[in-house]
């Protein structure tokens, strides 16, 4: 079976990995030359617009996935016509506009921060008005790791912010004091079948999601699968589901979903039985899910940017490296660190370990 | 850094997914066209005597490694000149020949079976009178999974096993009636850095592997270390080195060392902090080596032949496919399943089941 991916980049890289012992074979499409997956099977490199390339993925792909929810609808919509692709393009949808992904989380009575539509100027006093400030504007589309977003604090800047943003379709957010973030990774299969994690807690840093950290005992961990669950359901689901939550009092707010494996649950490979990356291809080829239980306790650090000195840190106890093989640039998810221990203790002790020496480094820890 | 493969097999391919994580690339030199690690990296597809192809391997690859013993020692000592290769050609020069191979146990104080090397008739029946019936004959290069290996029953049968006999040197062993097998997995890194994986108990099949059990209590993997660790250090070794031992009584006697990861450390991926796989690169890159340490009870049953129905197999708790990628074939190593549980009751009922349904296909269990 060949499995088709449309992106290159690390997360199609570690459903490769986690594809070879399923004795899969993988074909990737990306616009980016040196694509860090392409050394890991057939590699297309070009426009997830160009026909040629499209036609070659659906000739040799049994059934195809994506990576990153910015690929052009039209691509996957023709796509789908071909060759089963999962997640759906109907799910994609609701993800490539953030004001229909809010109103789905309505409409499944999972709630959201305020938030309020924002095309013209006029558009954004209202949502000043309505929301209060400090909002956050997001743009309604192609925004990742914090970027497309904007912070207004004072009513003051309504007008000079607006006349420096893109005259995109914009989204105004009631500006949220959470106690923390949360992720709930959850898995459909293509029988209907369904697996949850452990919830994740983040720790973001300048919009990046920076420490992930397995929580098999929280206590929002119910609601969060409920929300999770609802989703699944209601979209008919198909692969691995990452919904991001905000923690406010005993509520949970939802912020986001992600259609595909999550850099929240990169965790899953060391801490538990059955990875996100293995249940995301298994739940696509419709085989049963795997187990979804801790395999210790575990957390993941991000290397932003560059990586740690491997000697040091292969040194230090319970440490995974995962280096993606990319070029370093500022700011880039270069790899991560996944840090595993028997206990909440010990963890923590080696957490505190790799942190210390992330701080040598661009990847600085925050804790 | 690239790693360039000796051999594009399984053990290539496994090599390769655990490479990955540490940021390596692959560059493999095998004879079979569709070999299955080639997916994973360059392929470098012709005879390992080819000497284009073995300049290209030279210039690719930062390190040489191989995955299987017989690789002609001319094409890896002219490697060695250009590019460091581990584990070194001397200590593969003892692999290549058993008598060497017996002599060096000898040397080290580590017990054998008798044996009495066989160039003639006059040789075997030498052996007969010294050794006993039953006798092993096995040749003294280039035998494999039980590979060019005879047992002599009965001294009538000498003259005509003979005639039968290819003409190359041989070497007669003791059958030894053995209570188990065991194997030792230690490792060694170009900074002299060791460390040992749990005994593990095998179980043969036609003198193919067919279980492999971690024992990380077992009463004799102190003494397989001790001799384990004798071999690293007269060979100044570096890499993972397999040591195959007999149990007879309480006493230890070793079968044959393999200068590579091996089929009884495969339950090392998921049963242990750090594969065999991973602690082979970090060895021979210079990298510090990583914990051995046991995750959970853990054992591996291979696939010959032919690989069980997926779906059902996946439905089963705590197991892990490790589909090859190869063409199946009677008698071919085409996968493994690695079966882990919390504990050793649990294990045994989830081996049980995989056992049971491995009944169904020529991948019999033998417990």
């Amino acid at each position: 079976m060949i499995v088709g991916i449309l992106g290159g980049g690390q997360l199609a890289r570690m459903l490769a990995l986690a594809g070879y012992p399923l004795g899969l074979k993988f074909v990737f499409l990306d616009p980016t030359a040196d694509a860090c997956a392409f050394p890991l099977g057939e590699a297309l490199h070009g426009s997830y617009n160009d026909k040629h390339l499209l036609d070659r993925l659906a000739e040799r792909a049994d059934v195809v996935t994506y990576e990153f929810e910015n690929v052009p609808t039209d691509a996957v919509q023709s796509l789908s016509r071909r060759v089963p692709v999962y997640p759906s393009p109907e799910a994609l949808a609701f993800k490539q506009d953030r004001l229909r992904e809010k109103l789905l989380f309505q409409e499944l009575g999972i709630p959201t921060p305020l938030f309020h539509p924002v095309d013209t100027l006029r558009d954004l006093e209202e949502a000043a008005t309505r929301l209060g400030l400090p909002m956050v504007l997001k743009t309604r589309s192609q925004g990742y790791d914090g970027k497309g977003q904007v912070v207004i604090e004072q009513t003051d800047d309504l007008k000079s912010v607006w006349e420096h943003m893109d005259k995109v379709p914009w989204m105004a957010e009631k500006y949220v004091a959470f106690v923390r973030e949360v992720s709930a990774i959850a898995v459909r299969s293509r029988r209907g079948e369904t697996a949850f994690y452990a919830l994740a807690e983040n720790i973001h840093r300048h919009g990046i999601l920076h420490l992930s950290r397995s929580c098999p005992r929280d206590p929002m961990a119910s609601l969060a699968r409920q929300y999770a669950e609802r989703l699944l359901t209601r979209l008919d689901y198909v692969g691995v589901l990452a919904l991001e939550l905000f923690q406010v009092g005993d509520g949970l707010l939802a912020n986001e979903f992600a259609p595909r494996v999550h850099n929240s649950g990169h965790w899953t490979i060391e801490g538990t039985e059955t990875s996100q990356f293995e249940n995301h291809l298994r739940s696509i080829l419709g085989l049963p899910l795997g187990s979804t239980a801790a395999v210790g306790s575990v957390a993941m650090v991000n290397c932003i940017g560059d990586l740690p000195d491997p000697t040091r840190l292969l040194s230090l106890e319970g440490v995974h490296l995962h280096d993606y093989g990319k070029p370093t640039r500022p700011g880039r998810k270069v790899g991560h660190v996944t840090v595993r221990a028997n206990d909440d203790k010990s963890l923590q002790a080696r957490l505190d370990a790799v942190c210390e020496l992330l701080k040598g480094s661009a990847s600085k820890c925050f804790q």
